[in-house]
C-alpha cells in the first residue's frame, strides 16, 4: 500500500502528516491557514499544498509516493467538491484520491478511536457533534459569528469589546476589561473630552474596533479570561458557559454513550466555561478528553478511508509517533 | 434675506424644505438615502441635490435664489468638512454657504424650540443626546450595530434573527418568531431534515441571512412586536427597554431640564420599549414628544444659523406650514 497524506486544515494554520498504512506517522509539518471560506481559495490552495510539500520533503518521498489524501477543515462535509484543490495538488506532483471531511470529526477522533461519543469545539467559534458509528449523527451551532458560535472565542471577546464601549460611554459603571482592551489597542487611558461630552479614548477605541473585521474580535477573549474576579467579565463568562452547556444538552442523546472530545482555546482555558461542559456532560459519557486540533483524528480518518481498522492499538501508534514528531 | 433650504438627511431617504426667514415653509421633496457614510459619497451627494432641486422645482425660485442650506444627518456635526457636497451642490446652481448638523440635534428640535432638554432616538440605531443652550452637552451611543446602537432595530432584529437560528438548531424551545422569520425569508417551515440531522429550514435561513449586511438585520425588528406574547419576543423586548432606559438615565442631569423628544420607528411603537424610556424620564423631563423625523430641526437649525431667533410662534408657523406640504 502507497503512504498516505493526512491535513488538518484550520483558519489560521494547516497541518500535515505523511504517515504507512500501520499508522505510524513518518512526516509533519505546517503552512498557513487552509481553509477556502476564510482565507479564500487561491491562499489555501496554496497553503495545503505547502503543508503537503514540506510533510513529504523532509523524507526521502516523493509527491508521487503519496497515495489517498484527506483533508479535514470547517464546514466540509465529504460530499464537498474536491475540484479547487485537486488541480494545485496534481501539479505539485499529489495525484491520490482526494478526500474532504469534517473538521469536528477530526477534533473528535483526535480524542478516541472510539465510534460513538461527542465532540464540542469552541475557539474563534464553537460547534457540537453528536458521533455515531463513526459518522455525524447530529450537529449543533458552528453558524458563524453572526448568527450563532455561542459561548465562541468571538462571541466573548465581541462581549468584553461591547462591555468596555458601553463602559467608556458612561451608559455602565466601571470595568477591569477597560484597561486591558485599550492597552491591547495602544490607546492611552485619559480622561480627555472630546465633542459632546465624550471620551477621546472611547472615539479612539470604536475606531479601532471598526477598523477590525468582526470575526478578529475573537482575539479580546482572553482578556475576559485574565479579569475573571471582574464582575462584567465574570458575567460573560458565566453567559458563555450557560451557552455551551446548552450546545452539549442539544447534541446529547440516551442512545449514544462514549467520551466527550473538546477543542478549541476557549474550552482550555480552566475555569467556569469548561466546567459547565464538564457539569452537563457528566453521566452522559464514559470520559472527557482535550485537544489542541484535529491532525491526529484526519489521520485515523485517512487511515479509515483506505480501509484500515482504527482500534486502541493503531490509535496509541498514530499518537506515539506523531507527538515526536511535533 | 434669501431663502433658505433645510436638508434632513436620513440612511434611507432625504427630507428638503424650502422656506422664508420668518420660518413659512414654501416647499418641500424627498429623495434617496443622503448619509455619505450608509451610502457612498456619490449616491449621497446626488440624493441631496435632488432633494434640494426637488424641493426648488416646484416654485417659481431659482437655484441661485436660495442662500444658506443647512443638512442634518448621522455622524456630523457642525465643524465637519462639506468639501463633498459643495461642488455637487454649485454644479445645480446652489452657490449659497453650506452648513451640516448632527441629526439628533435635528430630531431634538422637531419636538421643541426650548433649547434645553433629551433627545432619544432609536431607528436602525440608537442614541440620546442632552441639549443645553441649543448645544449636544452630552451624548450616548450611537455607536454603530457591531459595539452599540443598543435597543435599536439592528440590535431587536439581531436578537430575533439569532432566537429562531437557535430554535431551529435546537438548542433552545420553539417560538413563535421562528414562522414569522420564515415567512418574511420566504423559506418553507418544512420538518424536513439534512445532513448531520439539521432542518433543511435551518440551512436555508442561515444562507438568506448571511447574505444581508448585517444592519439590514433591522428589518426583522418589527417581528418581535408582532409577537410580543410570544416569551422570546417579549424578553428581547425587555431587554431593549432596559438598555433604552439606561440610555436615558446616561444622559440625564439634575442641571438640564426641559422636554424630552422621541424618534425613531422602535420609540414610535407602542409597548413596553416606549415606556420603559417614559418610566426613566418620568419626573426629569417637562414632557414628551414623538416626532417622525429630523425636518422640522432642521429647519429650526436653518433658522438660527442664518440669525433668526426660533421662539413658539416661529417653530408654530414652521411645523403648520410644513405640515400643509407633506
Amino acid at each position: 500500500m502507497p503512504l498516505l497524506l493526512a491535513l488538518d486544515a484550520g483558519g489560521t494554520s494547516t497541518r500535515a502528516t505523511l504517515l504507512d498504512p500501520t499508522g505510524r506517522c513518518i512526516a509533519y509539518a505546517r503552512a498557513g491557514g487552509g481553509n477556502p471560506v476564510s482565507s479564500g481559495l487561491e491562499h489555501a490552495s496554496s497553503q495545503l499544498g505547502l503543508a503537503a510539500e514540506g510533510a513529504v520533503a523532509s523524507t526521502g518521498a516523493a509527491p508521487s509516493d503519496v497515495g489517498p489524501v484527506l483533508m479535514a477543515m470547517a464546514g466540509m462535509s465529504v460530499n464537498a467538491s474536491t475540484d479547487w484543490i485537486s488541480g494545485p495538488l496534481k501539479n505539485r506532483g499529489f495525484d491520490g484520491p482526494i478526500r474532504l471531511e469534517s473538521d469536528l470529526l477530526a477534533t473528535f477522533f483526535s480524542g478516541t478511536w472510539e465510534p460513538d461519543g461527542y465532540g464540542v469545539v469552541a475557539g474563534t467559534g464553537s460547534a457540537g457533534i453528536r458521533v455515531r458509528s463513526g459518522l455525524v449523527e447530529r450537529s449543533a451551532d458552528g453558524l458563524g459569528w453572526l448568527l450563532g458560535d455561542v459561548g465562541s472565542g468571538f462571541w466573548i471577546g465581541h462581549r468584553v469589546a461591547r462591555a468596555v464601549v458601553a463602559a467608556l460611554d458612561g451608559r455602565t459603571g466601571p470595568t477591569a476589561l477597560t484597561a486591558l482592551l485599550l492597552e491591547d489597542l495602544g490607546i492611552p487611558a485619559t480622561g480627555e473630552l472630546v465633542q459632546s461630552g465624550r471620551l477621546e479614548s472611547l472615539r479612539l477605541a470604536t475606531d479601532a474596533l471598526y477598523r477590525l473585521r468582526p470575526v478578529e474580535l475573537s482575539r479580546f477573549a482572553p482578556l475576559a479570561f485574565a479579569a475573571r474576579d471582574d464582575a462584567t467579565a465574570k458575567a460573560i463568562l458565566a453567559d458563555a458557559a450557560d451557552a455551551l452547556a446548552d450546545l452539549f444538552t442539544a447534541i446529547a442523546s440516551p442512545a449514544v454513550t462514549g467520551p466527550l472530545v473538546l477543542g478549541g482555546s476557549i474550552l482550555a482555558q480552566e475555569g467556569v466555561v469548561a466546567e459547565s461542559v464538564a457539569a452537563a456532560a457528566a453521566g452522559r459519557v464514559t470520559r472527557m478528553h482535550q485537544v489542541p486540533d484535529g491532525m491526529v483524528g484526519a489521520i485515523v480518518l485517512s487511515l479509515r478511508a483506505a480501509g484500515v481498522d482504527v482500534g486502541p492499538e493503531v490509535f496509541d501508534r498514530i499518537v506515539t509517533s506523531l507527538a515526536a514528531l511535533r
